[in-house]
């Protein structure tokens, strides 16, 4: 990881002194230039303090070109291995689709490479273990991409039930839309419904209330027949039992007319939370008996702030300064509980999750799967 | 029902004429003057314009003789069937424990009382029936208590749905909380957790989106053991899948400790409506880092305005204005509902539900029960 | 005023035996049934406990008849004297046409008939002296309806002020606004903008924080030449400063065209009070990127808590159990107040108040004039 | 102004082609590390793309190699001079004490540089025409930190009004609060309440609904006697006219303990706007009885998006690509408008301004002065 490194210059235009960098900024590259990649290397190369993207890449060469140059002129590639090459390049971010995750996190791992990985690792339950473990052996950082953990709202929430400011939980309830739905080129490559959409709120309802013993889920395909054509749902409502004996609510819509929405509730003992209420521009527009706001769009717009946030808090991951939020494992856990409510919508049933714990860690499995 | 006459007489102190009442106020009987029939009574003495509480009646003599002075020097009586017996009286309200509400509702009828009953009728489903059936013979109007109908925000909710405003409805939301939980003498006769807080949220669903089919629900014991020990609940998330596609889901608590809350969210294809932020009094207190408001404590705090709508409309029901608001057959409905999310939960499982149809009215059953 | 009166009857259809009313209800006559005064007839008519409107009049006979038709055959009139030679009638309600008013008062007191009396009393300021002085000769309670002393809002405001939550007060601020203006027809009689709209708030900044010993105002003539042409004014502000040196400042619009508003904030020392948001019906309804509520639309919609609460403390003033609120001397205030900030706005100056004190009340008297 | 440069070279580390950058980073110094400086300083070292802190300057040595080594190894020198002298530096951040703002931009522009400057240019007139003069002949940029002016909020309704959502202006209606006042020393040298806080609203007020015709100011001392001591207040209201016919009104306290307040409120002909509800974050927690959600707490905290974006557009002002906003003339207008406050403050009377127009802008003077 970078070290600090304190000696001093002369400075030539002034004949005073200039202390070196107290910390050079982290040299970054990035892989996958699609919305999420763009949007991560637009604020990698000017919003993320102690962060420098030194370099793009994308199978494309025009798009990898033409982001190098939007973005101030970067080195660029076609090849994911250049950026693993460079020396200069101490961390990755990898913003590729989901079947290259795996094998781009290994290849990071393996060339000595910090790695910021868009969720998920992989569908395949095998294939993150091997991931995690990968980067582990090789003693780099890996961090995933549920950006709700970065949300200020999100994190003052998570910090006031740490500090047992709400008591006990008895509910949680959380809701995640989006206003319409991606093409179905994208729903057919998502993982479905639970793997994309839903997991979101695995990750949050694990990391806020904890673990999890039972989900129930219930999908339909209600906005139209092309999801039923091609297997999967639009909506979906899920319950979930937590070990401590907690219950949680998700309801999920990827046809949420109005806007997007991502608002949670956490009902304790003594105190209730709820995140929500997420207006980015906060004007009141007064017409004849109506009063309105804008409502956020998507979820580049609500979660702008978090996005840079989790990039800084990478940039403290490869500086040695804090642990990857959320790290591999609880990726994997989300993925297990998404699975889980996959099944339990197939089957009409109630799926139960074990647990094993590893080095303080729960790796959830289906309960006799 | 009472009829309008319309003659005229002299007016002794002007000199000019006076005409007759258009509508004599409609004189009302009650029964039971517990918590929610004291509150009635309260109403119906000053607050209900077009009706008059003639007599109230309690087994106790002391608060039957102590509310009618109370209430401006009322009849009373110890025995129900003294407001059967007064001609005067044309229609009763029953707000007695739960165990008796379907031998009076059918007293009221057999006496040619219209009746407006507390929630439940019963919680038996064919002591529930005859007491619908005796009303319908009888000719006389049976209007339930499910107040969330007579809510200025619910109806209007209701309206823009029926009005198509929000296109197809993909997914419904509700919350009922309590702030604390009554004493487990309450709840030992309460009919359990399912029959006596959801079963709120079962009529709103049923009367806001439409006729129901699958209904999950698991609850927990979390705030006191004393529930395990009484074999009931505090806590529930329940699911629901409607005719149309629909998904649904319900979160209850008896005990979330910061207020009352009743919130409901309708999803549709082309617009989403939301019912909550149901405080009474809207002042705002700022203090160093904080924006308070106050929250509602209770149902009656919040539904002040539901339960005077709801004598109104009794009024017009008995003046032949209106049908009652729900009726009966809505009041079953719920009740059917209820009793599928206590099997569910106890059994573990998803309980489906069939459906006949009498007179244009959805009568449910729990399938293959 | 009205005395309990305890024995008892035989009630003859059960044998047992009935109380004579506690209370009697208060028997009340209204004059003059234009806006106002229909809505208060309708309130008095069925939903204020403890009162029975008996009789109403105005001078358009077909007005008295139909409207004492359509609240239940009540006594009508087209006399005011009538209300006063009945007997059986304890107040009176006087939402006649202003200039009406000062002479009402004085005859209701001559008959000692207690008085509720639609603000102003008179836009004469003898004229208002006169007719409290006769209210109080012959010791009838004489109320002004300035309505938002009996919003539930603004007397929890009141309270926590008066409890020193908010500690010494540094600055009041109120808006009020009406969505539309009257017709010029009203506007001509209204005594002038100053003392029809912003004598409200006048009687709000006296109420809520104390004595005002400076008025600036500054008016324009903006929507519609027609108000230049009647030499009157639809915007306005107004500055005040306080006896106790707080500032205040009000605004005030006849056009603000999206709806009624009417809020306020008070910055005290500790803490801050902000009445306002004040929606009836709190029903939010999304569409694309909108989130929408509906906003209310004018006073009556706005106070309809008030204007019964107002009448419910009447009744109480008729039966000795509370002082008017306010009294005579609260209008006689706000009329003085409205005057100065007229004079203010006229001549391009600051209006400084004197004051004498007579029983404990404040008299105010524009410095020097 | 930076030119893009498009020529290529060779990419080492890959073998292709690099391009050169479309835009070097604009390369900026910076002077005065006080709070401001600082905040200044860490947005543009870091989070501000196009933008390089390549050195800063502080009087006091040891502050400015403080910042410059927690700013990852800057640059940095006790000399002004040193920043103007650099050739690599294009443009300088003036961020002193405000008795030095007019000579340092006078000194930039003399040097080539743009700048960007607090405000006030100065408490003096013209010395603050002076410096515009002088950066109008260099031929540089020269904008004015009223950071209202890059608040999304702020932005939204600027476009609104222009755009002719709400029509024709009738009221304007602003707030401006701080939590607590800073120490006298600084009260001492801040030139005054107006000059220091109500110049915000006057170049608000300015800038969203146009020239400004009369002001008139009520202050007071309230919270501290030492204010009367160094002659200053610490509460003040303030009316407007604006040459349109609108009305305006500003109310101001460096003493609104419960938190940092700037609202708005923009009143039209076919709608109104509403700037507000500024909570950082949107968490809301429910105790026994109450809602309650964090006050921002200063203007930092509130305004973190538009100290960013007026950097941002800095930027665009030295690539040439926008206009400062606001420039000079601006900054002026706001010195004169909140030096008829003061005088109107001092005197108890309005003070109406006359304007001469020059190169389209206006310029205000105090009538007869």
């Amino acid at each position: 990881m970078t070290a600090p490194n304190g000696h001093q210059q002369a400075s030539p235009a002034t004949g005073e002194r200039k202390e070196i960098p107290m910390y050079e900024p982290v040299r970054v590259g990035l892989v996958g230039l699609g919305r999420m990649g763009r949007f991560h290397a637009t604020n990698l190369a000017g919003r993320i303090p102690g962060a420098r993207l030194v370099r793009v890449s994308d199978a494309a060469e025009d798009v990898a070109r033409e982001n190098a140059s939007r973005l101030g002129g970067l080195g660029w590639s076609t090849r994911y291995e250049d950026l693993l090459e460079d020396p200069e390049i101490e961390a990755v971010v990898v913003a590729s689709p989901t079947h290259l995750h795996a094998e781009m996190v290994e290849a990071a791992a393996a060339s000595g490479k910090h790695v910021f990985c868009e969720k998920p690792i992989s569908h395949d339950l095998e294939r993150t273990y091997d991931a995690i473990e990968a980067a582990r052996e090789a003693g780099v950082g890996l961090q995933v991409g549920f950006q709700r953990r970065h949300d200020p709202d999100y994190r003052a929430a998570k910090e006031r039930i740490s500090a047992g400011h709400i008591g006990e939980v008895y509910l949680f309830r959380t809701t995640l839309s989006d206003m319409r739905s991606p093409g179905f080129d994208y729903i057919e490559g998502s993982g479905g419904f639970f793997a994309d959409v839903t997991v979101h709120d695995f990750d949050a309802a694990h990391w806020l209330v904890g673990e999890i013993t039972e989900v129930t889920a219930a999908g339909a395909a209600l906005s139209d027949p092309g999801f039923e054509e091609v297997g999967d749902i639009d909506n979906a409502v899920i319950t979930l039992r937590f070990a401590d004996g907690a219950l949680g609510v998700i309801d999920n819509s990827r046809v949420a007319g109005y806007g997007y929405e991502c608002s949670s509730e956490i009902v304790g003992h003594r105190g209730t939370l709820r995140v929500g209420d997420h207006r980015r521009v906060s004007l009141e527009t007064l017409t004849p008996g109506r009063a309105c706001r804008d409502h956020v769009s998507d979820f580049v717009e609500r979660f702008a702030d978090a996005y840079r946030e989790e990039m800084e808090h990478f940039v403290r991951v490869v500086r040695g300064e804090a642990e990857p939020e959320p790290n591999g494992t609880d990726a994997a856990a989300a993925t297990v509980l998404a699975r889980a409510a996959e099944r339990s919508h197939r089957e009409g049933r109630t799926v139960r999750l074990d647990r094993e714990r590893r080095d303080g860690e729960v790796l959830y499995e289906e309960a006799g799967a």
